[in-house]
């Protein structure tokens, strides 16, 4: 009865609107420190930067704890993704971690704790899963686009293995140099270091270039046509729905029977 | 009783065509004025086109006292933000300033007559005016755009740090770095720096680049199906009101009932 | 009447398919004369592509006189456009034209001979047409974009000119240097220089990447938009005319006003 | 008989889901395989990866021999441009090539066994052939920007050969350095040169860039218009075939009709 009570207590704590401003605002406090920490320090600031990452961590343990006791439901908390992120984040916050190249992962994972404003914001989290639910839908372009890099990378390196190990070494490297021909990052020097071997190379270049501009082109008209045809079917389903006209014409059917019946 | 004829008077200056192209005409010559500044003059030029200035602002002071008296209610002159960003430019530049820093800021504030361009053609005024409309909508998008520049910074500049101090050496840096490598510009030199020390680190730059250009393709496409809902709105609206046809149904029921009593 | 006898001749030779083609060969074979003639030639060849070269302006000057002559109305020769663009061509041509710099003029207006083939081909007669067409409505974005060029040209003019004459030297040429950050060419490079003397002007140069980047795509947007308007009229033109919902519903009032009337 | 019970075992194995599989994990393995060829191997492994080429090389015979077998009627299988393409790639991996260039060719050939895999996934071979498709479409927009390139690059070549011969030497050239200045590659190294001796050429950069930036979106609406009409009507199609609205009218006339004539 009394963890009961304990869970009420909680729950309403937890979606009492201040408890979620007082959240928002240590998050917005812990991504000043981590930007903080990153510039040259006298001594003692480091110092207070430290003790403020320790109260900072102690109150997102205690956050956590009151939204997991605040559940009523246990095993909902996990169902979540965005809690389990949180968790892993608290959590891995706690470990001691001292020197060498662990402290170096310790404030990496600090870093992420700003992503738990996306987390809490609604509208954050609502463009995060749409971002991500529209990534699979791209699945078979990017299938295709990663066969078109992986042949002329295989083909660049085959070939241009010779001129420049650094760009053409292998196929991943191949792949490297490829993006960056695709990105038009000084993509000439590329062309004009393997067009004095083979003159004919800038044919591999720009067909590359080509079909990649082409194949990113139809993706994006693919995403915009799929958002419009989603926002038209929204757009029908709102609307009051109304009668079909083959409804009225067999209405006006039966009318016409009626009459001549008479 | 005279105050209110002057006013008319004024009202009526206001409003007329060759005052409107006068201004323009003036306004324009300002622009002129302005670029011709930049150029090398010979002495007696310099002071031809201080002269040149001095009226100009004259003239402008002239200008916005007559726009100022022709309004009938004085209040609602200051409701315009135009009339406010007009007073504004036109003050600052009575302001007598010599030499030193003042001298510069003083030029610059001349620089934004040209801006009265736009507040004087209202197909400008009309079109700034939906530019800046549509910012707030793309206001959640270009929040998670700057967490992700943020968290990028934060760790590119933890790692990166003692790799390239001018590049990575805190969050503010490493987000104009970051800005950098979005819009391509030499990204593969900042790239192959850190990757000879950390050989994966092109993992950050490529899920970097795949992030922000995905999220802005995302607010491209946001704003794209924006404009065209509205458009179809608007649409929809002129088109002479229909019937529903659900409303036609009811109708033909009702004849029905009719036939059938009968 | 031996005049009119001959503009029919003529107007049907005119219209002929193979006279159409013969002039395209021609075309096109000029095109190759031109291509031809920016390569080294031994002296022989240089001779030949001269020859070559007479003999298709001897052609042309033919083939304008046989379309004139073919005209039944002379007058409307001249309404058309291309008519004059032709024209123009070929009467510059003929114009013996010997050493120093109007040898180099006469080459280039050759050059334009090329674009005949669009004049020629009316498919991309009606492409160039609805691209010319289309400048109009783009007017006022043009005309904001020239505005804000202007504005951070002078204002960057006054700033930075002491920096760096080349690149800031005058208006016109800050203009230039903001056209070459607007493509994002090596901008980096100019701001850098700018921020060791102003450590904020990066705030200048996003901002103006930023108000360009957006004007561009509203006029982007607004080409979209406009295009698939008419594309939706012209779509509604095409279905065969439909009566109005309206006009149903007033046919149903007056059946239900006959049946209650008996 | 024989044969025929041959062809329908053939064809069972052909469309069993184990042997499609089996092949699709064969040409992925293939590719692997195409990828490790890229980098340094030792001696032993060199031999292993060139049995495994060879027994890719036999497996594929064998599969494109029970494909063959496995159609009914032969002549359809030369009807399918995959079933051409895959039989080419694997008759040239036949032929024994030795030493020299060859060994290259061969080498490049069996690169484009990875495109087998696109052969194989019916999604990604939609997703090509709709690409294929679309190219004709462009067909005229893409002429006339080859115009564009081919008057630019003729007069580029004409004025600024003595300039930088490895930029303008001749036609071709200059159209590749003109496709450069499209993607803004170090845009304004080329056009810095060129105005140190014509202060006016950054007209000839700045319209070529304006021309086929115009150019290139036009072909991006086209698409997207296109693609969204095949999308209405498409969706059309699918709706269930409504009465017109027509129909429907000279339904309610002949009502009409009745109750007078009554």
């Amino acid at each position: 009865m009394r963890a009961a009570a304990l869970t009420n207590k909680f729950e309403r704590l937890r979606d009492h609107k201040s408890f979620e401003l007082l959240v928002m605002a240590i998050i917005i406090f812990s991504a000043l420190v981590i930007g903080v920490k990153t510039y040259d320090m006298p001594p003692y600031l480091i110092s207070v930067v430290g003790w403020l990452d320790t109260a900072i961590t102690i109150f997102f343990v205690f956050e956590i704890s009151i939204r997991f006791i605040g559940e009523e439901i246990k095993r909902d908390f996990f169902k979540s993704g965005w809690n389990i992120f949180d968790l892993v984040i608290v959590l891995v916050s706690i470990i001691p971690i001292e020197g060498g190249d662990m402290a170096l992962v310790g404030r990496l994972i600090r870093i992420f704790r700003v992503l738990r404003m996306v987390s809490l914001i609604p509208e954050l989290r609502i463009l995060l899963d749409s971002l991500i639910k529209a990534l699979p839908q791209l699945g078979y372009v990017v299938a295709l686009m990663f066969i078109i890099f992986y042949i002329y990378a295989a083909v660049g390196s085959t070939i241009f293995q010779d001129i420049n190990g650094d760009l053409w070494g292998d196929v991943s490297i191949s792949m490297l140099t490829l993006f960056r021909v695709m990105t038009f990052e000084d993509w000439t020097d590329v062309m004009y270091e393997t067009m004095e071997v083979y003159p004919l190379s800038w044919m591999y270049y720009l067909s590359f270039i080509f079909f990649t501009t082409f194949a990113f082109l139809n993706m994006v008209i693919g995403i915009v046509v799929n958002v419009l045809e989603q926002e038209n079917a929204a757009a029908r389903d709102i609307e009051n729905p109304q009668p079909d006209l083959a409804e009225i014409m067999q209405q006006i059917e039966e009318l016409k029977v009626l009459l001549q019946r008479k």
